[in-house]
């Protein structure tokens, strides 16, 4: 026994050591440690995929924080999630933590925000439950589905490939955490028209992101072009790279397919960019950001 | 807008309101207001079970109890569901939140408890995520899956049948709530050999989970043999009627079987009771529990 607390060994660390020994029945074919879980269907040909995210106040969101918004959040971070994968969101459970004290009306806006993001994105609300608590807490449980063939596990990345990232990075503390539209349909249409070999979700910031899709695709490092480095207005690249919570998609493109996706996206996106900022490289000597100490850990001080 | 509170609310009418006119999609077959959430599986012939549950400090459990079997508790709450529909549960996520300092080793108990339960039930716990917050709190999302000639309902009791409860009633709060085994099997040998009208897992009392199936089935009355009732020992037919967290089963089942039901039973479970404590009746004039105020409401002061 160990009298460490969480915020001594970090969430990663934390994570790591209470998932070692997990049993897994038949039917895992991605547990713990992706953007999403991915089991297969009972008697289909279809993957489905599982995940869970919570947002909980004074952590995600201030208390007075419009609570449509803070719905919209919720709904919207998982959403993310099964994008990332390749797939399609279907449906949602969402569990409710409120103060005895709270507001109705603040209630039914957080469900405001659920629904209009639920509807946005093809999510049906099947269920969920309510139970009161110290602050407000909204977890959202999310199923997706995916053929196979086009599921995108973050782990895949190679020697060589061109690091994409859509949108624009930093700042999201001044109002995008709460506003932000999933790359849902992108994801998806990544996964089915170019299959990168890895992808994810940038919600810990790119300074920590980046670095861990390189180190589970078998121990990779990388350059990374701060010049291109897509930065929102206002931002300063330090913030870009560290900020967290931007919920673009992070992937990793073999580079002979690059030109004929940056035109393909161009045409099918053309508000959204698609910027590569860099490239992967064998072993790990080439990481400049692992030495950094930006990013988020739900347990640093 | 309104400035009532959800605690003058109270559980059911929050969840109504917020519930009210949530967009669905293809593919859902029960939504909310059952012990779990049943979609179709893509391309597949079986149904889905979804559900999700929270146990919160101070409210389910205190902080000195031991975490191990706070972890049981969070993961048989949801097995208990799935099993109350007749399906087998299968594939797990945690949401975990804890405060900053609080001790490695308390989560790791969490954890075991959690993994006692699932390998128990051949559940694979298949991710999760932690996050820091002001006290500790557990959901867990389990899937499931059920033969849809299998799958049963809670709103399906029909006038003249017979209402039965698994093991015995009361008391949970002395330990059974922590370390209650969730009768999964036990639903699931119901589901698929007596196909039973009606079934729900017994969690907020007697006293207000049975006229709920009653209401839901068309507005049922039932009378209650109060004398039958399985009483746990220690306690009395009020805190049978009223403590909640029994996780028992409770269903409702034709007359015209009850007799080859009680034998197969004391073949099958033999060390485990199986009580008729009464009888549904068309019209509410006959719902005795209808005006009691027992049974647990997770806002009510």
């Amino acid at each position: 026994m160990t009298s460490e607390t969480v915020m001594e060994i970090g969430e990663d660390a934390l994570i790591g050591r209470v998932t070692d020994g997990l049993w897994t029945g038949d039917g895992v074919v991605i547990g713990p440690g992706d953007d999403c879980a991915v089991v297969k269907a009972s008697g289909s040909d279809w993957w489905n995929l599982l995940k869970t995210d919570a947002v909980v106040e004074g952590v995600h969101f201030l208390q007075e924080t419009d609570s449509e918004k803070v719905g919209w959040k919720a709904m919207a971070r998982v959403v993310s999630d099964i994008g990332a994968m390749g797939g399609a969101p279907l449906f949602a459970l969402v569990t409710l933590m409120v103060p005895k004290t709270c507001e109705v009306a603040y209630v039914e806006g957080l469900y405001a925000g659920l629904k209009r993001c639920a509807e946005r994105f093809g999510v049906s609300v099947v269920g969920g439950e309510t139970t009161s608590g110290p602050v407000v807490m909204i977890s959202v449980a999310l199923t997706g589905r995916v053929r196979p063939r086009f599921c995108v596990r973050r782990d895949g990345a190679k020697a060589g490939d061109a690091i994409y990232v859509t949108g624009r990075l930093g700042g999201s503390i001044r109002g995008h955490h709460l506003t932000f539209e999933p790359r849902a349909e992108q994801g998806r249409w990544l996964a089915e028209n170019f299959k990168p070999h890895a992808m994810m979700d940038l919600s810990d910031g790119l300074a920590k992101d980046l670095p861990r899709m390189g180190r589970v695709s078998g121990g990779l490092g990388c350059v990374l072009d701060e010049e291109r480095l897509p930065v929102n207005e206002g931002c300063s690249v330090d913030e870009a790279l560290n900020d967290g919570e931007d919920y673009e998609l992070l992937l990793a493109v073999s580079p002979r397919r690059q030109m004929r996706l940056e035109e393909a996206w161009r045409e099918r996106f053309p508000e959204l960019e698609l910027t590569c900022i860099g490239k992967f490289f064998k072993g790990t000597d080439k990481m400049p950001l692992e030495k950094s100490s930006g990013g988020w850990d739900h347990f640093s001080s």
